[in-house]
């Protein structure tokens, strides 16, 4: 037997006893006479002490070959400690080691295991698994696992059935890149990874499981942007005989359980918001609502005082940032330069100073008497106003940005509060200028709302769905089609010929022939979910082995180049 | 709303309430002035009824248009059911519907959605969606959901963290074949789907985590036997700082807790035995232990009386059958057929018949005395003993099929009795006469036992053991290896130079240079554990959307030939 007890466990009832502890040697310090071993495994740190005078010979001289993140195994006497330390679990106890036995050493390190690392992130990650002995990534990983067994507790409780779908699918042309995977035995012939589950969910409401849950990898061959994986994790889900509240409201119901279980937060009841409106309030259909500052539109009001930009521009939107009046002239040039990179692309930016005293500054204040600014921006005394004007849709976008910088620079986006909501009524099309054809925005098995499309496609709206925490698109669904009419309508606006539309989703057409039930579902990111719930943006660090930016696993070096014979055998050839 | 419940739960306290049910047509029975309708979920079956004296005239000619398989929505009120049906759970009520609304219609099913369906398999397979809806393959599907629940519940109350490993990983020429994947943003390159997660398990272990679970799908692009597919799920599972009684005893919990909470059956302490006995007693490493019929090894007692055919044997075995008196001259021709049969490939079979009134009859009763019989077989009155002898190794397999096919044919192999066994000791290394080389029995990983490789490869045995259930291969594992020079060694062994051992497995052997704790594991087949569970042989049915035998999925149409343009966007061509 390896242990008789982890590291994280010995406490001061445990004293006097004999105990057998395996793990790595995260610090030594030999004062010559005594050496101390910090002892770590996954659930914590205990203390060793080898005492000149109370340790055998045996004892003394082994410590001495062992170094850092040594494997070691030790048998002592649970004592009480001199100096207890508060910051562990076994602070209050130490072992005094009667046996030692190096179990696997190590050579050095490429970089510290400790919270703050000495090493880049290439190296980490060449080095993953040294990476996952830190604290820090390694709580992630667990993190992760507790949320997804509540995940799977709440919805088994509320009688979803857990049903694995294939991974060897069938390659379609329609929305992101598909991994494709030769086949040896069906030679010239080709699976796909799915992107989604999307069509087996909807088969299973065909087949009558009326709850539906996969945690489930997809996958998206895309040029990647830095925070996203050529494969990651869904928590995907459908459900029969649901209207859309029926949905929002079962999966309210499932975020709100998992934050009060996973971090203790009670989150509010989820506000709602079309996407028109996100759009026009926050320039954004993820908009973080943890604080306010939402759009005012200034685009009567601010025009006809000769000053020519607004004149001249199609919208003209600000918001205004409480006790924004302490900011300084050399604030307002470094919003001015930060809206005109061209990240962002504005070709200005206004500002107006509503101060506690009734006076006002402005940038424009050449244009505009105090009154008249006061009255355009609706502001209180002490308030500031940020403006940008020009084509609608580039002004919104650009204010969006511009709001969350700023909130971000005054410490509003508050790692400890979370806020929740729904994004609703999109577009169901969107119209691409290069291939001069309709996309769907959702995914074309979205249904439009009362299942009617409106004679300018452009103009209908999606029965779909965004879960968004802090700024966070977390989950996005949609009450789909189960009429094979309508969805043949839809693959026709989508600029599918009936061939095409039957030679790729024919399984799922003719599956609605048969007793297809009202149906609708979500999916959520369960990379991003657990990274937002711990306050963080970046999901890589919630993966035990992610890729980078390349799409490749630097650890093991891959994807690679594999031998002609393989290829042969696959009958394909690289070009 | 579309329903206030479902078809499986109104009871006679329901009775006099309102309800609104949906769900499709089981069946119709039109008795012109009662209109009765089975109305199916995934729940149950509620029978609803139309009464052309009660119900109004909209009901009653809504109701002449609906079919099987139509999915309906109907209100009306709970009332008590003149004839109960004891076999459902609603058997006692009925519901007379005030209203009906046709949700979607249905044209005729390929087959009947009944237990007993008229459609062949192939058809089945290409409306798995509609097959899915039998209440045989639904309820399979059901117990997959919990007994994988159960699985992740138990591992999680034993510490054991689910961690996901990558699905895009590198190609190895180790063990059966790859799937592999063009990278289309690294031209040229290829990553490959796991056959198994090994190797990042064994990573986890390097960094600590020293439980982890992971219900995982694997990949093997295999000629496909019968029962085999392309795609499976393993409960995949790795700790550290354990021996071989440590796994052993930690899944043997799970296992018992399994069969307790999903099947309600109470697994005996599992036996243990050698790969060699296993073979030496039952002629297979997944010997059926549900009942005995051990072989007896015949080779020295049953020579010497001029019997050619055993004189010149190298080995002669047999087995006892209880009350095998019975069995008749057409039997044992019947066997003997069997036995020949390309198959099994058996010259002939032997039999001795040890009648209760203690005479003897045998095929080889001109050669041997009623004592000499008697005594080689050491049978008790009333046994038959059957006989295969020649080349050892052929031999005690043919008589292991045998031994399987007389316990089968005597109803032995019981559905509701199960029998689990470890088998251990396997060797370590399998001279491949083919490609002259030494092949891992187990894989590359696993260590000796002993941690000691003999002088001859072949004899050392590696510390490796298998669950089996009833005769099925449930699962295997091994302790690993976690020592650089010993992993390098067997790789060395194995056929593998250095080179190419560190450019395959280089991040491996790396790693264990950095502390690596002594570890082993195990990996079940979730698809055939669920399918033992429930008696039977066949995965399929626990597959929601299983392939054929040539790896196609029929529904899909998958594989299937791509776009020019999406294989020159990869870079590759079809050859």
């Amino acid at each position: 037997m390896y242990r008789t007890h982890n590291c994280g466990e010995l406490r001061i009832s445990d004293i006097g006893n004999n105990v057998k502890l395996s793990g790595w040697v995260q610090k030594i310090r030999n004062k010559g006479f005594l050496v101390w071993i910090d002892l770590r495994d996954r659930y914590g740190i205990t203390q060793l002490i080898i005492n000149s005078e109370k340790s055998s010979k045996e004892v003394i001289d082994s410590v001495k070959n062992v170094g850092r993140e040594f494997v070691i195994q030790v048998e002592g006497e649970v004592i009480k400690r001199e100096a207890i330390n508060k910051n562990i679990s076994t602070g209050e106890i130490e072992i005094l080691v009667s046996k030692i036995n190096v179990l696997n050493p190590s050579i050095i390190p490429p970089f510290t295991i400790e919270d703050e690392t000495d090493g880049g992130e290439e190296l980490r990650m060449k080095y993953r698994y040294l990476d996952l002995r830190r604290s820090v990534l390694k709580d992630n990983i667990i993190f992760r696992n507790d949320l997804t067994f509540e995940v799977r507790k709440y919805l088994k409780a509320q009688g979803f059935i857990d049903i694995e779908t294939p991974y060897l699918i069938k390659s379609t042309p329609e929305g992101a890149r598909d991994f494709i995977v030769p086949s040896r035995i069906n030679s010239g012939e080709f699976y796909a990874l799915p992107q989604s589950p999307q069509t087996f969910k909807q088969l299973l409401m065909v087949s009558g499981f009326d709850k539906y849950v996969q945690i489930v990898r997809c996958f998206r061959d895309e040029d990647l942007r830095a925070d996203r994986q050529p494969e990651f994790t869904q928590i995907d889900c459908e459900m029969s005989f649901v209207d859309q509240e029926d949905v929002l409201n079962t999966f309210e119901g499932l975020i709100q359980s998992l934050f009060k279980s996973c971090i203790d937060f009670s989150l509010e009841k989820f506000d709602r918001i079309s996407y028109k409106d996100a759009m026009e309030f926050y320039g954004s259909d993820k908009p973080d609502t943890r604080f306010d500052m939402k759009f005012l539109n200034l685009s009567e009001k601010a025009k006809g005082n000769d000053f020519k930009i607004f004149d001249s521009s199609e919208s003209i939107y600000g918001f205004n940032i409480e006790n924004g009046e302490s900011f300084s002239r050399k604030e307002f040039d470094y919003y001015t330069d930060w809206v005109k990179r061209p990240q962002i692309g504005a070709l200005g930016l206004i500002w107006i100073k509503h101060n506690q005293d009734g006076s006002v500054k402005s940038s424009i204040d050449k244009f505009y008497s105090a009154d008249e600014l006061k009255s355009i921006t609706n502001s209180n005394p002490g308030d500031l106003t940020f403006i940008i004007s020009g084509d609608k849709k580039k002004t919104l976008t650009q204010l969006g940005a511009l709001r969350i910088h700023v909130a971000e620079k005054l410490g509003l986006r508050d790692k400890n509060k979370f806020k929740a909501l729904w994004v609703t009524d999109f577009p169901m099309f969107e119209w691409d200028e290069d291939s001069k054809r309709y996309h769907a925005m959702h995914h074309p098995f979205t249904s439009p709302v009362d299942n009617r499309i409106e004679k300018d496609p452009g103009a209908t709206l999606a029965n779909a769905y965004d879960l968004v925490i802090n700024g966070n698109e977390i989950g996005g669904g949609s009450i789909r089609i189960h009429d094979q009419k309508l969805q043949e309508e839809v693959f026709s606006i989508l600029g599918f010929s009936k061939k095409e539309a039957f030679d790729q989703f024919g399984f799922l057409l003719n599956a609605f022939n048969y007793g297809a039930p009202p149906h609708g579902g979500i999916a959520f990111g369960l990379d991003r979910l657990a990274a937002v719930m711990k306050g963080e943006e970046s999901i890589r660090d919630y993966i035990a082995f992610p890729k980078n930016n390349s799409g490749r696993d630097v650890m093991i070096d891959s994807p690679s180049s594999i031998d002609k014979d393989q290829l042969d055998d696959l009958n394909i050839k690289i070009k």
